[in-house]
């Protein structure tokens, strides 16, 4: 039987060859002691990528987000963002339970960023009845949204009124380089439309482990606290850092790729190619859970995101070979 | 100039001199070694009122709700509710910054409880990526709803599944008291269908301060400790305690006409009688800050809910003469 | 049967006729909206007190001490105090538990406070791998110290070096007034070496319930914020502010005739008299459960402090004659 | 000039050519689904070798002991340790930060458990005053104590007594390695005396990142929503496991010679070699600013205690001829 081909999520890709040598060759030191030079650049590099003074390794994309989230709210205070956000879907109520932060949400059109909306949800910071909002994060591009880009003139407006409001902004930019590519905007001009950004080496990039976060110096000072406190510290960290530099090197620009995928398994299953945005593809009005078994049965793993929808998502570790065989089989499954 | 007649809410309640005098003459003990015999009699006869095995005495309505929230709600879990619940607008995010508990919500047709909207978003408790739901929240009457009355059969069908689904509720019942005598309803059966229940005397019973939680007799024994650590341990506070009994015998049959009051209110200032269901009329559509201010000026408070809409709230500090007075003074305001 | 004859502590105490007549006739508002002129009187003439900007009524010294840290130390910082500290002991870890403060204790002479040997355990604020001391809590007159007096000059040193190091000081001044009485040093002198400072009504001064924060102006409207976010707000509590004004007014300077008391128990059972400063007086190895188990038979309450640590607490519900009669009854059982 | 001599931590050694080639080789999957076998593997030995059901990959110590002790204890609740603990001074104040959790300590003789001074120290768990103990923790070897290895009888003792307390223990075995192999104990004794123990890899064990926690399998499904929580998923790291399960292999017994050397060090600098149990050695009451610094001109890097302590760990980056030459600088340095 044929190897299994695997659309649950870009989080499964494994290190090739290449990135393997690059982890086994990489120098290291003890980045607790700010002493891992592997690390040290890749921290110096991320930050200019996305135009932020200072930037912090951390184990995941949950730790990048909710530390992020910290610097820019206190205990108390709120943080306003999509419903289907990751950071209060996927992150275990971390911001209330770590940091006694509350999370508001807004449904908006399938996580599209709508600023109007979330600033009139807006409460003032020195009211004794309500809740002071105090950032609002944005999730670009987003992941329960089918790997939706955010609209640019949109993450304008919102940093626009943020900078008159005193109300900071929050990226979660696991998958901002999808975006990006996508796009076409640069990272810079994603990273300075935020004050916190947190991205992800572990996604479309293609490495084992490694999330990055972004902000300014004095942010990543508090951070770094922050990351002990919540036992994010790790010693010579550089073999995972020496992954993620080497993905930005070789597997950034090849996420085109993976966006072309996403449009062919589009078109073989009747899904509107132009819904899809980036390297997922969402499955609307399936028997979710009888399609997953049988596609599984057929050597397709797909992810249920509700009874009612899969998500396929492309990937590195899934070639335009595969990727026909998963639409054979899902097309079949689906025409039945 | 006459008397301000205060609208804003049924807080601003002063205790009448046979409510002082109860106070006045109240027998009491150290609560802290649970030796008030005033604080113990009403925690009795509250527990009993609702159908519960024990009651605990708190200093407010959010130190009941939430550490009612708490007893069924573990730190990193969730609590699901209503956008306009007071337990996520207007008791500063304590459910987060004092326990680690998610709020999440969903946005109800005016505070109008639906059981299945609610239930369709409970999330498992076993699951590695999504944050438990572990308790669901009801506000009953609802204040942000304008006193709304839940429906009987909906908080019905919520607790039938609750039981099922090792979900709990808890009720936030600042205003049951109006629901009940609203609906109907006696107040056990409300307090029959929540796992626990916060419940308010300085409402539209009138007592200055005090309110009372409700629950099973361990979850109780939990309370009492969580009330110490967040400072809600009072030493002779019989003296508050004695004016929420004299509230049960006095101020409770009355709400009636407080009722009355608001349909008074409501047909004079073009509100469907309908829609008033309790002691609150929303008038909405209005230049609410304008509106306000000009009602101050002619001796009448008023509460902005927000920019268009204002909130009247009858009560026992204002009687027929002032309603009277008040639809006088805001009807000319509203038709100018 | 004679009246019990209450020496458990000084919480105990019921209010009299005429604290109870002031709280009858207080004038009252809603102090969740500032408008409660009995508590705002009583916070401004306290503030006043102890040389201090503003203040805020809290239901307990708990939330007095817990709010006052919290206004000093940030989550995830440290406070420094003396082992046996009403703030670490009796306070059911609410530092740790809603606040996320650390806290952390030198074992001091029997709780007098020795300025050096805090400052010693004091670590940086800027170093990623130590919890970082941001204040240092004190408590005067010391609760398990038997009552004492903290030493002058051991206050004046730590505040000196306080200012220097950017490090806090919180007073717990539950017994602050016995101090006072006992050193003749006034209440100012004493606020002044604090940052922020919880006292308490309702031990020997009487009143039923009631404490009030005092610090800066700044530090009272946060304070504000978080007693609201704890359930400590409170709606026409001018009932209760009365009593501690009626306090201040009659029972401070009688605080003496509490420590007069002390002496003659002291005298009569033993104990060294210059060990007693204030109302408190200890009885070291003795049989204490036996012991207050045979007094309590002969209608005198005391407090065991552990297994061999008894502690009699003199106050105005306990006059000479009552004194007398204690001190025969536990004289006898001692000699036994 | 030679290459450093770096005696500060074990924390500092790099991987070898054979450890980095396990990890270059390792199998991989996404351990966030519990698919990466390399991490089973290595959870299922480690649980294994110390006698526990069940275990998991946390990115750091601070990690494994801050779950581990959240285990064991509520948020409100209180954890006993040594004041010198690592868990109280390095950690950054985690377990009052991210779970309420209040720590209490003891002054050890140079922290040496003495499981009776402990236990004295204990509180009910029913109170209404008192924070209530709910776990004990314990270090071995002890970081701070210079390596000391904890008496096994004391172990015992607690661990008897623990189980009639219904007190939990949790190990600090961050160096439990070091321990066993001084001791001759094996790691399954020491784990069978805790119910919940952290270890790690990534000191005397010499691999880059890495600790797990052993506990029953109940608390590890609990501790792995807990490790989500706090951003300490991560997904193909297998890649760090490998380099655990070459340590176990290749690097646990040669402790010995680490131990070794820290005798030469010993009786080369003048200190007692009885006390020098595993791999530390600390040299008191010198100059240790100053030491350190002219150290470290001569190429010899040392850990700074105090201002009168200087530490020195051996570890499987240095070798003979490096402690040698490190002696010998230290030597010089000792005697001017």
């Amino acid at each position: 039987m044929a190897e299994l081909i695997d659309l649950r999520s870009d989080t499964v890709t494994k290190p090739t060859p290449g990135m393997r040598r690059a982890m086994a060759e990489a120098e290291v030191g003890d980045d607790v002691y700010v002493e891992d030079p592997t690390v040290r650049a890749l921290e110096e590099r991320t930050a200019e990528l996305f135009g932020h003074e200072a930037a912090l390794f951390v184990p995941s994309g949950t730790m990048g987000n909710q530390i992020g989230m910290r610097l820019v709210c206190e205990p108390g205070q709120e943080i306003l963002c999509d419903a289907d956000a990751h950071v209060v879907t996927y992150e275990m109520g971390a911001a209330a339970a770590i940091f006694g932060i509350s999370t508001r949400t807004v449904v908006s059109s399938g996580g599209r960023l709508d600023a109007q909306q979330l600033i009139d949800q807006v409460r003032p910071q020195d009211n004794w009845h309500l809740t002071a909002t105090a950032a609002i994060a944005v999730e670009n591009s987003h992941n329960r949204g089918g790997g939706l880009v955010q609209p640019r003139d949109e993450l304008q407006r919102l940093w626009d009124w943020s900078r008159e409001a005193g109300v900071a902004v929050h990226l979660d930019g696991a998958r901002i380089w999808n975006a990006s590519i996508s796009s076409g905007i640069d990272l810079a001009t994603y990273g300075r439309l935020a004050d916190t950004a947190s991205v992800c080496f572990s996604k479309g990039l293609g490495t084992p482990v490694g999330s990055v976060l972004v902000a300014s110096a004095e942010r990543i000072a508090t951070a770094r606290l922050w990351r002990k406190r919540l036992g994010g510290g790790m010693r010579q960290v550089g073999v995972l850092a020496a992954a993620c530099t080497y993905a930005l090197d070789h597997n950034l620009a090849r996420l085109a790729e993976d966006h072309e995928h996403a449009q062919v398994l589009a078109k073989r299953l009747g899904v509107d190619p132009s819904s899809v945005e980036t390297n997922m593809v969402v499955l609307d009005d399936v028997a979710a859970p009888m399609l997953a078994e049988a596609a599984k049965a057929r050597g397709v793993l797909v992810s249920q995101v509700s009874a009612r929808k899969i998500r396929l998502v492309t990937h590195l570790d899934v070639d335009r070979a595969a990727i026909d065989r998963a639409a054979d089989v899902l097309a079949e499954l689906l025409h039945r």
